[in-house]
């Protein structure tokens, strides 16, 4: 699994190509965006070109223009994502939005007027990603049939995701989920895109038959559900100085995580309610969710959900010459969640 | 320019195809991007296809998916560009973000939390039709080598439109046009996918070689930016109930539009400016700019730019197969002016 250059080769060429220096409003619009797209862990990419070498794909430039699109595709959707939560940090540093807030600001702008800059440039930004993100995979130059269907599946990921994320502003906005819905919602958000697309489009550009491009899609689909289970248990028992978010923002945001899901169904939720969606949660408070979700069986039950999950995704790959490659990522996720128990 | 079944047909394949009945977020998100992308008065495509068919073209399959994929990218900036302008309404309906406010109210949430369910679906419904759009022309069947061009066309667009957008709102929000920059950002906003690109892409598939193709492209700019001119006009000059849009809009708004840039330069710019971005100008104020903006010359230099816009336009396409038919819609931008004079 080391990572190769040429995802990275392919997204420099597309911020190159896409430059225009004589427009200050473009130029600085461009740079924020590339700004966005670097510094990630590349799980997509990697995940896409570590399955596609293991199955012997041979369309190595279409793989990496792939590859950068599926990176592309994930900045465009967490720049739109931070718009519709609100938040001006990413990594602790100004997402788009908070670079232009920040702009306005300089140049004298009140706060409102500077937010509604902030919030203009990233939905810009997130459409020039998106649509760059489309049609890298419409020109990558693999064969044209192969085309269409990597197109197909870059659209169901993006319909699943987009009903997902509906669905978890629903939740956490007005509330009212149904049994299950929260893991489904939360899941949904990152696991269509993140895991199951990355591994389908890796299967068909490495011409393997539809049984087995499902066989990696099912796959996927666990993988990524076992993944965002472990970042919420991460979110509350967590320490930020490694997840590199503040294990305080879920609690105080009201996410309806698989979590806060289960413990609602516990005799402990009367005293983990009040906690949940208040912003000023601390330390000592999270201390105390986070006993109480001990007491009430619920980090057991969402770990255990995890790796029921993550031993399901084994079951899917018995025996095809990808497997050994992706047990390793299923590892990843696991030993986490056992070093977490 | 009789209005050709195929776009609308090509749409409506679309959404049938991208419909997801088992998913209630999903489906209450396509309803309402469908609703978003009927009633209008698809300029667009009808600009592609009665260029097109005037130069001979014969994809007529593909033609059909690029008007459908026109009016579809209109859509997408159309709903995101309601949502960085903080509409609600479009056409005196709620749009896309005003639909899910209102769900969202019904359902009893606060108007905070309504509004960002709102701007979430916005968002949302956006990506989906924007990725659409581009899906569409790189799914057209038009030969791989046109279907290339055809991209690279739609990308340049949209970053001219994003850029103008972004400066549109730099302006708007923190002031400091330099002198024509309000009418290059204006037009660029709508010029170049609206006019330009329906035209270049119209050359394209209809086989034009780049001298044509780079002539069409300059007549759409002029014919876009004229558009745009007459629309400022109308949206102070103009009857509410034949442009569609009330005539103070603009005005509260604060839009730095081609007029009020050039009120700027004038001796009235005084008595003007304080009605400028008030949220409680009436008619009877309105009725004061209208005889200022007269006074000081600015409704005659905006009518005389554009209809020299017009003739530049006209003297591009002497002597094309096309000329006739791009004339007729000229003659519509021109006629509108002399009338409202």
């Amino acid at each position: 699994m080391s990572s190769p250059a040429s995802d990275a080769d392919a997204l420099a060429r597309f911020f190159a190509a896409g430059a225009r220096e004589d427009d200050a409003d473009h130029a600085r619009l461009w740079a924020a965006l590339q700004d966005a797209s670097e510094g990630g862990k590349r799980v997509r990419p990697l995940l896409f070109t570590s399955a596609h070498t293991a199955m012997g794909g041979v369309h190595m430039q279409a793989a990496a223009e792939v590859a950068g699109a599926l990176e592309l595709l994930h900045t465009a959707l967490v720049v739109h994502d931070d718009i519709i939560d609100g938040d001006d940090l990413r990594r602790g540093r100004p997402n788009v939005a908070g670079t232009f807030m920040a702009m306005a600001v300089r140049e004298g702008a009140g706060l409102d007027r500077a937010r509604r800059y902030g919030t203009a440039a990233g939905i810009l930004a997130g459409d020039l990603a998106l649509v760059g993100a489309v049609r890298m995979v419409a020109m990558c130059g693999a064969p044209p049939l192969l085309v269409r269907r990597l197109l197909d599946l870059l659209d169901d990921a993006l319909h699943v995701t987009a009903a997902a994320e509906l669905a978890d502003v629903r939740l956490s906005l007005i509330g009212g989920a149904l049994d299950g819905e929260a893991v489904r919602v939360s899941a949904g958000k990152t696991a269509a895109y993140s895991f199951r697309l990355p591994l389908q489009m890796a299967a068909v550009l490495a011409g393997a038959d539809d049984h087995d491009t499902e066989r990696l899609g099912r796959f996927g689909w666990l993988l990524g559900t076992a993944f965002q289970l472990r970042d919420d248990i991460q979110g509350v028992f967590g320490r930020s100085e490694r997840t590199g978010k503040s294990s305080l923002s879920d609690l105080r945001e009201g996410k309806e995580t698989a979590l806060i899901a289960h413990a609602r169904t516990t005799d402990r939720w009367d005293r983990i309610a009040p906690y949940v969606g208040r912003p000023d949660v601390d330390e000592t408070d999270l201390d105390a969710v986070r006993e109480l979700l001990h007491e009430s069986g619920t980090r057991e039950f969402v770990e255990t959900m995890a790796i029921g999950m993550a031993q399901r995704a084994a079951d899917e790959i018995v025996g095809m010459p990808v497997e050994s490659t992706l047990r390793v990522w299923l590892a990843a996720v696991t030993r986490d969640l056992r070093s977490a128990a």
